[in-house]
């Protein structure tokens, strides 16, 4: 087994010279890299060696309470002891007020060090934000403080067995009762629907106080606690316990709501509109979980190919390493740039999103980033198990275990179809698309670039002129995200000489070169 | 959880009407119709329910021996007495003397409904090929009868731990003792190397006779049974029993021999001339694995797809199944073409294997084969789970676990890497490209076909012509698989007539003409 290293020094490098977060107003680069290079420390000392055990274990149902696998409980309480379930809410409510590249950062290790405990804590900062955005003064000053120490967790409960893409189909409902309201239905795959680590959880719920036929429109967004200020649990029970193909140790609940007491945030029927807040950055976050699976996978594969000997050199006889044979090297290459130029896109729009005044890029690149990195994620550990051979298709080297982890980000948060559909539809109008152009040309020279660029442009009208854009969706999406990708690169190109290994990144770039431009053409012919 | 079929009709149409089976001498149309569907009723009722009890509970080691998981032995047992170890054996010998092209089809059959178990009962018709083509007379009279009676099963131990794709690092020793000899070293990733449904297993095993140097020159094949003829166990021990990402029910063993008795196969030093005697059909072998779980995760998607309901038709506003939405249609027919192209273009070659008459052929269309079904059912398997979506990752469903057990096939009988890498060397000299390039000729007119196939001869010029081939071995393998797919596609369509569901065809083929030759285009371009 090759020890979980935190990509420390490639995540710096990236945001503070490809994604220029230096830029920002509050950007304090020393404290910053501070913050990171201890989470590091942190991630691969506690939380990277319940990785294994928790993919072995899995979750538990026990007497209807999910128990989470040995060891993370204890990793929680020193996560929470050191502050990071707060780390980018405001200070005022307990917090650290570091800014979201801080945050974009600490995420991606934390999943690249154990995916599935990083999920059970991910939605604290989208709960926060929820709040921040739409909450009552009392709802943020009771809540907030909870979610940053830690004693209170998160969940979003949005998808019904009959509602997962189409949420105008929930049937979940809201009846007032006095002050508050109370909640009936049921809600299936809720991440960390019930876990052991925390005192109590929130749940954000999505549920209709208008009546069915009226869609997305009549559904409001909700707070339901697991229990109230007295300790006295609420009438929310784990239906079940979800067995899945990988994130064994993230418990994947189905909940049953049975009239569980709720206080509405935000108006009635902005249910959508107060989730839609969070989505970007719950988008970001999810893209981000593909780069660390990729960048895990890649580093898997570097470390066994350097190690690992088979066939001799043609002129000397001496054994080789298989990093050293062709296919070999397209493979960790091709798994290396992936992880790369993958983070710098979402670093890109994470530092965007921070500053503020570019909602129009952030809006058109944050599904791009989305689709993009959690392909990346899947394609790059299924190269590192290829460079491992039989080895690869072992537990043992767990970076099986990274494909079987990263699957799932190509299916939630919308799935990849959905987010296509999106882009070909409502995504090509407003001023997204101009912002992505101007992105991509703001992103250096290049003939492949212009190349791409122009392809673009082309397919875009085509999809425009399509009576039919949702078959064209896919190709689109992919010319999309490969232009996307080529541009990030690009930007990588142009800083090398401050990274600590420019080499390594122009092995990477050659590779990206080498086949980008070519996709491109193929993705730009099938939108016809 | 949508139930296994057994893709029989598709089986009989590809073998008859794409494959012309029917020309082969001793090809009984109403026997083999009757044969192959029994095996499909058989696979549906007793084999496919053993798939997901196998992978939850996986083998364990009891002291020292394998257990398989519960039902495996039962259903064995029901497997022998009805004789299908002995499928494709001599008569003479008590098997029932069927050709290859049906033990391809009941092949297939048993890995869509359990590739585990298949993977244990499957290299029998290796092992008895090898008999018949390098054992003496007595060693046929005694080994033959008991491989088709199913009392004995049987192994291929090639990989050790210093040697994987490089066999010439092979270290176990054969040493003369008497009349025969004795084995001693350490075998990894042995498939069967125990279990618990046989009486005995008969162990095929590379090993030493010459000096180290002389690379695989220095191999020899031998018979290692398990046991003597009174019942005493040989010392051959399990080391270690793999824990592996899928295939949780076919035991993956590391075995050591400790001056275990061994008979010689052939003459000293033609170990690797008998093993590749079996090498092209238990190739095509793994590529009927890959198109098994293409089929059957194509299968579970478009089952799913007609029954989930989401959204609303834009007209009516009556709901609408998935399968309706364009980019679920995509991938349902995309899972649906590679599985019908790449069964087809596996009878092609088992067909040609069995007429004996296109050694060239064969053996260039034979890891053609291998690559492109075994990526073809990693991939049918992955767009399965994404029409499912969240369902697609959760167990219940199984179509995760096709991906699972899919994903080895990429890897094993020869890695990809190393069949691509075969390709752009030995493969390109000789007589099999020339074959190859009549076989796509053949195929029927189109314009693709003929730009393909153009593209194809000069890119194999720019290989031979290359000072460093191996690093165009992965564009130019994707080339001609992808070629060859698409000549086994015209073939089908110029027969969909004669199936029972011509539209169907034609969607899938709509879908390949769609997408192929852009691909194809792609991969030449990349050949540099």
């Amino acid at each position: 087994m090759i020890p979980f290293r935190a990509p420390v020094d490639d995540i710096l490098f990236s945001l503070e010279h490809v994604a220029r977060a230096d830029r920002l107003p509050d950007w304090d680069a020393a404290l910053v890299r501070e913050v990171i290079g201890q989470f590091g420390r942190f991630a691969e000392t506690a939380i990277a060696p319940l990785d294994a055990v928790g993919d072995a274990q899995g979750c538990r149902l026990d007497q209807g309470r999910v128990r989470l696998p040995d060891g993370f409980a204890e990793t929680y309480r020193a996560y929470t002891e050191q502050g990071w379930p707060g780390l980018a809410l405001p200070e005022a409510h307990g917090g650290q007020g570091m800014s979201e590249p801080v945050l974009a950062a600490v995420s991606e290790i934390f999943s690249g060090a154990c995916h599935a405990l990083q999920m059970v804590a991910a939605l604290v900062p989208g709960a926060a934000r929820t709040l921040l955005g739409f909450g009552t003064p009392q709802q943020q000053a009771l809540w907030l403080p909870r979610l940053a120490s830690g004693t209170w967790l998160a969940t979003m409960a949005l998808t019904e067995p009959g509602a997962g893409s189409d949420l105008g189909a929930i049937r979940t409902r809201a009846v007032p009762d006095g002050d508050g309201w109370r909640i009936s239905g049921e809600k299936i795959f809720i991440s960390g629907g019930d876990q052991d680590l925390s005192e109590g959880i929130l749940h954000l719920v999505l549920a209709r106080t208008g009546v069915p036929g009226e869609g997305t429109r009549g559904l409001s967004l909700f707070l339901v606690p697991s229990q109230d200020e007295s300790g006295q649990r609420a009438p929310v029970t784990v239906a079940r316990l979800e067995e899945k193909m990988g994130l064994h140790a993230s418990p994947t609940c189905q909940l049953v709501f049975e009239g569980a007491p709720a206080e509405l945030v935000g108006a009635p029927g902005e249910g959508l509109r107060a989730m839609f807040t969070m989505m970007n950055h719950a988008r970001l976050d999810v893209a981000l979980q593909g780069v660390a699976h990729a960048a895990r996978a890649g580093a898997i594969a570097t470390a066994y190919a350097a190690e690992r000997r088979q066939g001799r050199d043609a002129q000397s006889g001496a054994p080789l390493a298989i990093a050293a044979h062709e296919d070999v090297r397209r493979m960790l290459e091709t798994a290396e740039a992936l992880a790369l130029g993958g983070r710098a896109l979402c670093h890109l729009a994470a530092v965007a999103l921070a500053r503020g005044d570019a909602p129009d890029l952030v809006g058109f690149l944050t599904p791009v980033c989305k689709v993009f990195c959690t392909e990346a994620g899947v394609t790059a550990a299924d190269l590192g198990i290829q460079v491992l051979g039989g080895y690869g298709y072992l537990s043992e080297y767990r970076v099986e275990q990274t494909l079987r982890d990263a699957r799932v980000t190509m299916i939630y948060e919308g799935t990849n179809g959905i987010h296509a559909l999106a882009l070909v539809t409502r995504q090509l109008r407003g001023g997204g698309p101009e912002a992505f152009e101007a992105f991509v040309a703001a992103s250096g020279g290049g003939e492949d670039l212009a190349e791409g660029l122009a392809l673009w442009r082309a397919a875009r009208a085509r999809v425009l002129a399509s009576s039919c854009p949702a078959a064209l969706a896919h190709p689109f999406m992919q010319l999309t995200a490969g232009l996307a990708y080529l541009a990030a690169w690009q930007r990588i190109i142009a800083v090398a000489d401050r990274s600590s290994d420019p080499t390594r990144l122009e092995r990477a770039a050659a590779r990206v070169r080498g086949s980008v431009p070519v996709a491109l053409r193929g993705w730009a012919a099938l939108v016809t």
